[in-house]
């Protein structure tokens, strides 16, 4: 801090964060660390191990340059080393996996089952909820094509998110497989990896998406001719033949309908893509059943999409089925809390090889949301005991009586301004103290000193009428020897958590 | 990732990080958030309450701007947003939480005491041990100047190191205050804030810092005319008078005979500013010892010098006393892992209103490079059970198996490659499995399955000499019905941890 130049009114910063941003205190800070710890419990317990990958990357590492493009892709914050190399902060935990992956192959077991807890930032405008910088949660195996790792991610998040009290009629992992997707669409004449292909598959995806609103007849406007709505307006169509019109609107009400596996099946058997996707889907049903995982925390819903230029097969997602009241006061599911699939390309990018790999992110902010709605957070932290400076010539013992507290493990402080008996008592009910410790010269002639328990006092304040009568009753104030206090104050702990 | 480019052999990005950054793995991870949890333990006792300011700042909110300067000083990783603003990743925790401080002090209860752990980023040349990247662990009292809360972090300190193992005899908390050293620089005729003094004041703590090494004879020539080593170089002195000389010689003196504090009272009590220093330590050392905290733990040390720019008042320093080998193989104490002190000006840039605040910051990858050489990370962790799959159409049964041993909360994997029996064995060799499960055909028809000890197996394996032998004696291998897998598992567990 040495070359900090003084600062005048004029040359001031101002005290405030870049847009995006923000400061997490306290109590979320708790609330999260415990949420994570028990993640991270739960992949232990599955073999997943620890990484902490750098936060600063290459740019080219990330992918996150355009093919013949002198500065990195907007959507990083990315800065020049010495040496003039783009580098960047990472925006997910699976590009740096690809990296350390990559790098590291020949030392690590095949497969290499890894979770990441951290900050990942991305240089975006910012909105309500959505933030620069936010906290991500992933877990992976990199290095197999068993469909088995599939059913096990899911298994895994239906083991963490119980882990965290939510009841299995409160949650449910739902998996698709892309294949199936890419072979509708293939059904349908659209190419599901032609470029030139892209807007129309965008349009039918779309169209899909809008069946919960407009039903069958609707969306096979869309994906016919176009629809025009009760204003007037036209939305152009996919321009889909009949056929193919049928065989949409059949899967999604397959879907709709929860329909089991076979039904999707005789639909779409004839398309070998679709085919390939139905048998995995088969195979991981088969995994979770046997496993014990039954329908109730683990299905097959035709619905679940989820990122579509990213994933090769199976994609699955973690939805918390509770109802809560929206921004604008209307009762919704809660919804996604998390959700991947298999992408087999990412390690490519380095070595050339086809590295096969599957694992889901859980979305921090939403889930921790999610506990705090439901009130799992219950472990409310009352704040530490206060002890008052009556005398300031008497610091020492005031200090002596705090160190006997915290040494029993219970958390204390000294108040350590420089204010009266009421600025003390204000700052002990900002702090959230249970109770505070009260030494004048009387008690300390005496070995003894009194600890008033503020929230049976604030309690018991509201239910006398008059400031006199109050004082008189000296509510939830007890006087006892310094040798008692460590117990009289693990009494009030425990009346109130 | 849907604009990754597809790579050929010509522009594939190499697998690697930045120079000075690193990944950390598996085991750092669980001893290092092992360690933060028990320091974060240790702070909520003492009323700290936990704060993650975000890893990106305005520049001159980090005072990172010099004046005049249209780019941020060196040091600092920065971009600039969309508005041409520039931002930086923190340097250090004390800068964001002056920022944090200064913007919502009218929140904040008063003394607002906090601890932070995370990240900081160093736009700095990287050498061995030295990163750009590197975890630090902060705590913090902002608002008072009550010496108390000096007082009270060498107590934090000493009771957090000891928290995490480290037995009394092993450690020392030595403190000292800024005014005195200021006062020992007025004395001898330097500034201790003029600018034009700054080389002197330097040549003088550099001539002090030798004391060790040349004694009084060779310190008493650099603080006067200089001196000529056994190669005849000479080093400029410091010129300073010869009543100046004999201040400081007998400064150290006291000091490196471990005075107590009325010695260099003595030797200071004439200068105001050392006076005011010495009135400080000798409540500070009051403090302490009402506590109980004595002199073997807390401890006065005239020779604490610490970041002389930066702070005011107290300083002190966490010092490991136990002796270890250095990287050239010589006995070493371990010294340092962490101090601080009392700085009051760095909310000022922001408000113009002086804050008093104290604070120190615990050197988090020395810290647990000191546990680690005292052995006390020991809970070894051993890796997960591997089940072995035998026959491919059976992967249902043996995840069966595998989410069994989980939901007893014993870590598990099935095996997910493609590889026969023997490569099993190697992935669970690698993986540090305790033991693997084997269900063949006939151990299935019959319900049962064998468990087969990896540590006791290697350690037999050791004793037997030759294969044959090792084949007929299969030591360490049982065989249990599915239903005792679990308690058998357990047992095995048991032996080895």
């Amino acid at each position: 801090m040495a070359e900090l130049p003084p600062t005048t009114k004029a040359n001031r910063p101002d005290a405030r964060l870049p847009k995006g941003f923000r400061d997490v205190t306290g109590a979320e800070i708790r609330a999260q660390s415990r949420m994570l710890q028990t993640l991270a419990k739960v992949f232990e317990t599955y073999g997943y191990e620890p990484l902490e990958t750098s936060a600063i990357e290459f740019t080219e590492a990330l992918g996150k340059f355009l093919p013949d493009a002198d500065r990195p892709n907007a959507g990083v914050f990315s800065f020049q080393d010495e040496d003039e190399a783009w580098m960047s902060l990472r925006y997910d935990m699976t590009a740096p996996l690809a990296r350390f992956y990559a790098e590291n192959a020949q030392k690590l077991p095949k497969p290499y089952r890894r979770y990441a807890m951290g900050p990942v930032w991305r240089n975006e405008k910012p909105g309500p909820g959505r933030f620069r910088q936010f906290m991500q949660c992933d877990a992976d195996t990199v290095g197999t094509d068993n469909i088995a790792a599939d059913a096990e991610a899911c298994m895994l998040m239906a083991d963490a998110i119980e882990a965290l009290g939510i009841p299995r009629d409160q949650f449910r992992i739902r998996f698709n497989n892309r294949k199936i997707l890419d072979g509708l669409l293939e059904v349908c004449g659209i190419s599901p990896s032609d470029a030139t292909d892209a807007l129309r598959r965008l349009t039918v995806l779309r169209a899909m998406d809008k069946y919960d609103k407009f039903a069958a007849e609707g969306v096979t406007f869309l994906l016919g001719k176009g629809r025009k709505d009760e204003s007037g307006d036209f939305t152009k169509g996919a321009e889909l033949a009949a056929p193919a019109i049928e065989s949409v609107i059949g899967f999604l009400e397959a879907s709709k309908s929860n329909a089991p596996l076979a039904t999707i099946t005789g639909l779409l058997q004839s398309n070998v893509r679709a085919a390939e996707g139905i048998a995995e889907l088969a195979a991981m049903e088969n995994l979770c059943l046997e496993a014990g995982y039954t329908a109730d925390r683990i299905t097959f819903d035709p619905s679940v999409v989820r990122g579509l230029d990213y994933y090769t097969g199976p994609v699955f997602e973690a939805e918390l089925t509770f109802e809560v009241k929206n921004d604008d006061g209307q009762t919704v599911r809660f919804g996604s809390v998390g959700g991947g699939g298999r992408y087999d390309d990412l390690v490519a990018r380095f070595t050339g090889e086809r590295v096969p790999a599957t694992g889901f992110s859980i979305g921090v902010s939403r889930l921790l949301a999610a506990l705090t709605a439901l009130d799992k957070q219950t472990a409310k932290a009352t704040g530490p005991v206060v002890v008052l400076v009556m005398d300031k010539d008497q610091v020492p013992a005031y200090q002596k009586l705090t160190q006997i507290l915290r040494q029993a493990g219970i958390a204390a402080e000294m108040y350590l301004g420089t204010s009266g008996m009421k600025p003390q008592m204000k700052y002990a009910d900002r702090r959230g103290a249970p109770c505070v410790i009260i030494q004048g010269s009387n008690e300390r002639d005496k070995g003894e000193l009194q600890i008033k328990d503020l929230i049976e006092g604030a309690k018991a304040a509201a239910g006398i009428a008059d400031n006199k009568a109050w004082k008189e009753a000296r509510p939830a104030q007890v006087t006892v020897t310094e040798a008692d206090m460590v117990e009289e104050v693990r009494k009030i702990l425990a009346r109130h958590t």
